[in-house]
């Protein structure tokens, strides 16, 4: 008799090809499920023709339009047009511009307990809310899923967190994750799959459900995981899919690594101060902040009562003069509850200015606040100048305090405007069945008609550049070095300057960490081969390989670091930057920028399976110890010049063997 | 007993302070109101600066944010605090970003029979709906009426156009106005008042005059009149605002300058081609052009009944896949009627793109197409890369037509679809009063209150610049020699890139002409005083000022047209840039860009009251005639550099003066 499991172990289990469920170990799972976005999925499909591929093995794997919608130029509409061509081609689904944001909606449309769902986005983890485990990785292990292989991570430790008693009035979803983000910070979840259990899970829907796991991203954790119960089992009733409902839970008396408890009923409204999403206080400490702007909308708060709620609070008031109130329904079939329901009567009357479903301003794609001014935003981000705006002031927040906030022209806690008014907390009447409708969603073409489409590549699609072999010795100057925490909208930004060219490689390119240092594009190309040092936690946030390739571009060939966050460290494997981390984390404060760093017998070492890396700083006389933590596989491809390049040299190896193929966990080299 | 007046007679002779009401006399009128949008406002309220209001003469004056909504970095969002700060500051109504497009919004609110209404924007035209005089000039225009002073303009020849019979099905009031361009082009309206009359205006709501008027502008009229009848007297009823009514109409008898008839029962659906509004065919025979976007939305079909007629066309199916189906609310008010009556159900269930209210695409602001992918939309215009795409393909229709051709993918006229479909035309039971609320305007601060308003000034709102008077000799090259019907369009590009410019014109000096040649801007900040030989119709379009100043801000002092648009004409006169005209349109042919052309003695010449101007062509050893047709008061505008100098001056001369000033029009120096 095994012994008891928790969900996450039950889901690796199922899914697992390789390697041993042990926390620290490569691990291998097979996957069931693939979505991509746009910002992120040209390069996929770019990928998929490198690759080679004929059809995806996956099923479903979709393509969602959602970032990229705002059409300042030609570039949008040519990106949509080539990825609606692909999805054709290569068999995936296709959900245009205006279907919505991909995390809801691939909830609501797909989205099954049980399945092993990644994809090229790391709010992808929201679909734990449906007892999937599902993962945000880089573009390139996506496209690989697709392609059949499996996806390999090291196996993360089980975190339980255990909810009590019931969220009092005024309190919902999203300051339940913001509470752990008070307490653990946006590293706490790092290493880790958060699996939620305990009574108070019987009052969070699963929409609800979707908010916590959403911002787990912001945790830093691998994935999070909720059971399949009677929520879930509403949830796909409402859509219409009560048939891919199947209970999931973990087994009685399972052990998780580490644990945590909840009591909801403590919980009190949350915000998180500029710039980080791991700076919560109560919202009662931030009152009387002005704000310029408030938003609603993103993956981070999608649900149905989400926006009824905060339209419920509006009915017949009106906000605050002067205030811009954004409303960016998350998708189409929400936008249709909510125009069924009056909600979208309500919000506008009130003086809601209401957007096109999508990412918009949660991306930078537009709703940039002005310099200077406070914006309130019910998003999972605000890292900064991810708004669009350079200097920005974001806050984040549930709907209620959102709410509150827009009709006073500050942050306030709705239960002291609540208080103030005399309202009660809002009864919604939501509808039973939701609005689905298949007609917008574009299902793949049989295998026949698929290989007779062709890509259609406007003038702004790139090809996938050439990367070439890391070379056996590697010399060059520190061209850059910055603290803890940087993210992946620092390193390659978002907005609505830099989105546009997401399928542009050598243009992106010219983004490059400009909001760390504008120069550093030009520098780059002028030195050439160099290295870049960092502090904790480099690479946080978004999960855009692009982060990873357009330094690259410029030259970089290896990053030192005290640590990194999960998806952009196996991106910079995945495209032949080798990530060394600090033995002695002290020896960061010892380079200082334009040292000249000695990298011999590089390749050597790196293939004889040596850990330790020995970095010379020449201009120093200074010598430190660093460690790669690759495994085979990762170092094959570094090795190789990107995962690309050795998936090929796979390829031609299986191809020109008289032998029949050696398991693939082996001949791939896998540790 | 005077003899019979036509209504645009009426409607001058009650402004009229100064001038004969001769064809062709300058005349100088009474504005009651104005309108400014942000994308021309911020000048405006600049120029007020400049000019040393303290509050605003007219009543009401209105400042609306229409066009720079997208915010896709904070420039946006600063402007539209500049112009909040600046309407409480003044004395305007402020009308928010959400609020929607200025033309529709001015009507429902503020559009009251017999008044004179100008704005910045060249469809201020629309007004003519409801029996205003209603006229688009430049900015500045704008800015000197809410000082007090008159529009000055030439009177115009007084068109009649009689309208017989009924639409039939299927046709609708944009045909109409198609069908003017059919016949006339855009140049046909030039120098005229349209003004509609006869037994088939009984069957036209005032929404459907509004689109008939609004595309007077494409005619390049200098309005369009419509009488206030009973349909004026229901439109302003559905407002709330029937006391606003009173009948006007022209008198029993009266003759009209020129004569013409249509018969509205003779009709077809009709497009206008890329890429001008006067290249109009009937959709026949442009049936079967594929389509990649179809939009709805725009001043030019801003009523219930054609966003309501579109969406009983879509309800219960959907348009064709992969097709961008977007839709643009004019105004909030129209978002709420249209939730109400279940048609934003209706078009977003059939895949429509619902987008904040706004102008959107149709000033490039989004909605771009992708590179060769025809867009067919129910806007005014269509000029060259207008639409943000370089090689456009843009079509311009009735919504009838739009929502044809969304379903089906590719243009097609409504009649056929319906026979083919089966489908009786749309009995649309629109709301008898309409969701008018007036919370989301702004009315006026008190003048002590106003006073005591500081101007929010962000890091992108520029002051205007000192303008230098024209100088005694001036010789220059001819740095472009462009064609017929270059639009305002292409001289100060609209769209994503530049429109956030619009506040800083060191910066929006970088686009200008750029459309047309890429390196304009360098060639000419290289190149100092320089010359511009253009065709007919010079400055077609939009009523930009930007596309006077900032050529001069490059160093534009001179051009040397076949014609010009009116409210581009008048412009250059504000900027101290000299308009002329060939005598001899021959001689046009005779110069070539590069040509060294000498005007000695100018500024003598001017002051003498020579009309005549010889401009000899070093480069040829050649001479030409030209005319200037300036009157004094614009003459002495060229002359001081521009109308804000000019004014100062005039102000100083009168407080210097011992004696009681002299009548405006003589001290003004009006002819």
């Amino acid at each position: 008799m095994t012994s008891p499991r928790t969900l996450a172990q039950q889901l690796i289990a199922d899914h697992l090809t390789a390697g041993e469920a042990v926390a620290g170990e490569e691990i291998a799972l097979r996957v069931d499920q693939t979505l991509t976005q746009d910002a992120t999925g040209t390069l996929v499909m770019q990928e998929l023709e490198a690759l080679g591929l004929d059809r995806v093995h996956t099923e479903p794997s979709v393509q969602y339009v959602d970032h990229n919608i705002l059409q300042a130029d030609a570039r949008n509409a040519e990106d949509h047009l080539f990825l609606r061509s692909a999805a054709q081609r290569f068999g995936l689904w296709y959900s245009g511009p205006g279907n919505g944001v991909s995390h809801p909606v691939h909830m609501q449309r797909f989205g099954v307990p049980g399945k092993l769902l990644i994809g090229s986005d790391s709010h992808t983890c929201a679909g734990g809310a449906l007892g999937m485990l599902a993962i945000g990785t880089g573009g390139l292990d996506v496209a690989l899923a697709m392609a059949g292989e499996p996806l390999r991570l090291r196996m993360p430790r089980i975190w339980g967190i255990r909810l009590d008693g019931e969220l009092p009035d005024w309190v919902s979803a999203k300051d339940v994750i913001l509470e752990l983000l008070r307490r653990h910070g946006v590293k706490g979840g790092v290493g880790r799959i958060l699996e939620y259990h305990g009574p108070g899970l019987a009052a969070l829907s699963a929409m609800d459900r979707h908010v916590i796991a959403n911002m787990g991203a912001e945790l830093g954790a691998t994935a999070s995981v909720f059971p399949a119960d009677e929520r879930v089992r509403e949830f796909l009733g409402a859509e219409g899919r009560e048939d891919a409902y199947r209970p999931l839970a973990a087994d009685e008396g399972a052990c998780y690594d580490l644990q945590e408890t909840v009591d909801l009923s403590t919980l009190a409204p949350l915000v998180a101060m500029p710039s980080s999403p791991g700076k919560v206080v109560p919202v009662l400490e931030a009152a009387g902040v002005p704000l310029t702007q408030v938003v609603i909308g993103s993956s981070a708060n999608p649900g149905l009562r989400d926006f009824a709620t905060a339209a419920a609070m509006v009915s017949g008031r009106h906000v605050a003069p002067g205030l811009s109130f954004d409303v960016n329904p998350t998708s189409r079939q929400l936008l249709l509850d909510l125009t069924r329901m009056g909600a979208v009567f309500d919000l506008v009357a009130a003086g809601a200015r209401l957007h096109q479903a999508g990412c918009l301003g949660c991306i930078g794609m537009g709703q940039a606040p002005a310099s200077g001014g406070a914006s309130l935003r019910t998003f999972p981000r605000n890292f900064p100048g991810r708004s669009g705006t350079p200097d920005d002031r974001v806050w984040l927040c549930s709907p209620e305090t959102a709410a509150a906030s827009a009709l006073t022209g500050a942050i306030e806690d709705p239960r002291v405007w609540a208080h103030r008014e005399g309202v009660e907390p809002p009864r919604l009447d939501l509808p039973e069945r939701a609005a689905a409708d298949g007609a917008t969603l574009e299902a793949p073409l049989g295998p026949d008609r698929a290989r007779a489409v062709k890509l259609v590549r406007g003038p702004n699609i790139s090809a996938l550049p050439e990367l070439d072999p890391l070379p056996e010795r590697f010399d060059g100057p520190v061209l850059l070095k910055v603290g803890d925490d940087v993210s992946t909208d620092e390193i390659s930004p978002a907005g609505a300057q830099a989105l546009p060219y997401r399928s542009n490689l050598p243009k992106l390119a010219d983004f490059t960490l400009t909001r760390i240092d504008p120069d550093y594009p030009q520098r780059a190309r002028e030195a050439g081969p160099h290295v870049i040092v960092a502090g904790e936690n480099y690479g946080q946030g978004s999960s855009r390989e692009h982060a990873a390739i357009t330094p690259r571009l410029l030259g970089l060939r290896a990053v030192l670091a005290k640590s990194y966050a999960r998806i952009h460290w196996q991106n910079l494997a995945n495209f032949g930057v080798l990530a060394l981390e600090f033995t002695d984390p002290g020896d960061y404060d010892r380079i200082e920028p334009g040292d000249w760093l000695e990298l011999p017998g590089l390749r050597a070492a790196l293939a004889n399976g040596d850990d330790c890396i020995v970095v010379h700083n020449a201009t120093k006389d200074d010598d430190y110890q660093l460690t790669h933590r690759l495994s085979t596989r990762q170092l094959l491809a570094v090795l190789a010049g990107g995962a690309i390049p050795a998936h090929g040299q796979v390829r031609q190896r299986r191809e020109t063997s008289m032998k029949p193929a050696a398991p693939r966990s082996v001949q791939d080299g896998m540790t």
